[in-house]
């Protein structure tokens, strides 16, 4: 990968993943998101909901990277002391937003009790972003943005985000589907390494699946590179191991397998 | 949770996972079996497969954690490069061990190259550990588990060391779920967390599931504290707005949703 790739971090806050309560399902929606943005996540930490952890964990990764993104605890109950630690992180108080307070008010109507009115405390300055898809905005504090755990929710809000994060050349995948033996493999990888160093190149064993046994990945931002590398590697291996080449191969080798 | 408590952080390797091309499933494996056998898994840290980023990684987990669990990068392909960085960490050099390069020799035969034969390397002094059920047995070096990243392995290595982790009281954990309103109940939940200091709390809306809106989670060692934890809870809402204690009720509620 690049070197003048941004960079991000994910902090993923609450103890029903650390305790196996609730499969997490943000990660790989992010990770997915900023790969096809061209935005490199370097760190993903999964810390409980106290205050203390949070805040040492803002800090830390909010500095080292372009962007942090933090998931969950931002409701009203004890557990949830996300917008505090972001607060405290960054050295603001928080504070009630006139906003999002209208929005709180309007939203519950009679049933807004001061309880309620704690959705919209804020850290002091916060950005409030919206593309206009939602009433309610996403929060942005420099390069924080604190996006809420329920899946659903947080899949929306990072598309409402998307085009903040975006103009930049998106990383190109290509995948290489194979019956080959991973450790028979591993010099040819090697010395596609070695020629590809702009390509990031995974190998994946997969044990349970009928169609291939291992897989290889080759990522980059320069589609052509990249299907260069892909070709290179499959070119190298004997062809009654390759199941899906993954990039354009010339019609002599036929249709693909999919 | 108790002070006294054991407590784990894992380390999991591998740029799929930060690419969004592999969801990760090891994590809720790691959590649910460290819970099941009162081990308090405090910390999960994603990182790629960088050698520099595992070693500072290994080094500061290990020595904040009594054990610290890694997933994935132990093959032989250039991206595996955990074995390496866990010997790094720990200031050890990395050595062949006899009984390993043994396994691996009789495991592939005739095919078995140098290559091969690096996946008997592990660092100086390394455990293996084994129960039997596996004749390859997990390193362990110090306070550090090297677990493999593909999910059917690392499931079945976790269950070969659970051994070596039980012998302390398991968490217990009540969930009871509700129609309840979140900020609405927030005040009552205060009241019961001061109330049940040594019980964590959880409350966890669901948007998409048809039965419950809201479910609150009781954790703790003290199965009657728990208990006791979550019926004072269910005692304080509408019961119209309950749909599963969770805990045994007396006959005069009825039985049970399920």
């Amino acid at each position: 990968m690049s070197a003048m790739s941004p960079t991000a971090a994910a902090l993923v806050i609450g103890n029903e993943l650390l305790t196996g309560k609730i499969q997490d399902m943000n990660v790989e929606v992010l990770a997915t998101t900023l790969f096809r943005l061209g935005v490199s996540l370097r760190r993903v930490v999964i810390c409980p909901d106290e205050r203390a952890a949070i805040v040492a964990d803002v800090r830390a990764l909010s500095a080292a990277h372009d962007w942090l993104f933090t998931s969950g605890g931002i409701g009203v109950t004890h557990d949830d002391v996300t917008m505090a630690a972001v607060a405290e992180a960054l050295g603001r108080p928080l504070e009630r937003s006139p906003h999002l307070a209208q929005l709180v008010t309007s939203h519950f109507g009679p049933e807004c009790t001061p309880r309620h009115l704690q959705l919209a405390d804020v850290p002091r300055d916060a950005e409030l972003v919206s593309d206009g898809s939602s009433a309610w905005p996403v929060v942005r504090v420099e390069n924080v943005y604190v996006l809420p755990g329920i899946p659903q929710l947080f899949d929306r809000k990072l598309r409402m985000i998307s085009s903040q994060l975006a103009g930049r050349p998106p990383f190109v995948s290509r995948a290489v589907l194979t019956l080959c033996d991973e450790v028979g493999i591993a010099d040819l990888l090697d010395s596609v390494v070695t020629r590809y160093p702009d390509v990031a190149i995974g190998s994946y064993p997969e044990l349970a699946n009928a169609r291939y046994t291992l897989r290889l990945t080759f990522d980059g931002r320069d589609a052509r590179r990249v299907d260069d590398a892909a070709q290179h590697f499959v070119s190298e291996i004997p062809q009654d191991r390759l199941v899906d080449s993954g990039v354009p191969l010339s019609d002599a080798n036929g249709p693909k397998a999919e």
